[in-house]
């Protein structure tokens, strides 16, 4: 297990107008990224939700996949759910793992766009290789709001794929930076 | 635009008892895919299947997304799924390239196992990069099927992410993959 931890941020976000938000949880979100974390020894993925209703679907969807039916039908998907933690802010989520590390985690931000105090791939990488604690932020729909981008030590550059085109799903840019970090 | 192209085979692809089935469509398989394969330059990112119901979907999901009301609620996406062509088979998918290109390009499959005849992501990306002509084939359910993995030239290395689990989603992979290939 590496020391990477990742958090998928529902509240508070952009929609496409730059208006603050939350959105709706997406299962294949919580299924996708906690494959790929697995894959690459991601410590936890913390899924952030203010929203009661959402927390509960949140909870049902662990819940058959961890002790109900989906647990002997899909042993892999348990395993992969496991590092899944359901957190109501950012703030519950640092102070976690700030217990946890003994100190505050490094947090990164990721943004489609380029955005100041942007750290390197490289760098980054060369950070979790040595053990140092990190939490990286993904935001959903148009992406994390200022205030969270504040919060934030760091930025991520942004994905480039050499077009003009730049709008991933967040289940692909998960896959890729984490590709990036920690893929050999 | 690259001299890249993917496909998505649904048939005949594997079962978790590695029986030969033919998989269902899924919708955010095309969604996600046609825009990692838009943002990376992708030329064409073909889905097979030789279901009639399941182009009928297929069918149904690009009309609404292209010319129906998705096409103005979002024209990104009309554009990601500007590059999906749906396909009967492999076989027709290598006519048309084939017959695009002037040659048969250079078929590779992928594979989460270490497969014979193996070619590197440096490699492959070198020969993308020359504008050698490509098939990149990527499998539902649980992976394309022996005749899919003997029609293929070569086969891309496994993702790895330095554990023992090995369950990535083809959304995932696939993004994962393309950014190997074709990622600064």
């Amino acid at each position: 297990m590496t020391s990477l931890n990742i958090a998928l941020v529902h509240h508070p976000v952009v929609n496409k107008r730059g208006e603050v938000i939350g959105s709706a949880v997406t299962n294949l979100d919580i299924h996708d990224i906690a494959r790929t974390a697995k894959t690459y020894g991601v410590a936890r993925y913390f899924v952030t939700t203010p929203y009661r209703d959402q927390q509960q679907l949140v909870r049902e969807l662990l819940d058959h996949w961890q002790t109900g039916h989906g647990a002997t039908y899909n042993p892999a998907r348990k395993e992969a759910l496991g590092i899944v933690q359901l957190a109501d802010s950012l703030a519950e989520v640092l102070a976690c793992l700030t217990k946890q590390y003994g100190k505050r985690p490094l947090v990164v931000a990721t943004s489609a766009l380029m955005r100041d105090n942007t750290m390197s791939y490289g760098e980054l990488g060369q950070k979790i290789t040595m053990g140092d604690p990190v939490l990286l932020l993904f935001g959903t729909a148009h992406g994390l709001a200022q205030e969270i981008l504040q919060i934030a030590d760091v930025t991520l550059a942004p994905i480039r794929g050499g077009t003009e085109y730049n709008h991933l799903s967040v289940r692909s840019a998960v896959s890729i930076i984490i590709d990036r970090l920690l893929g050999s």
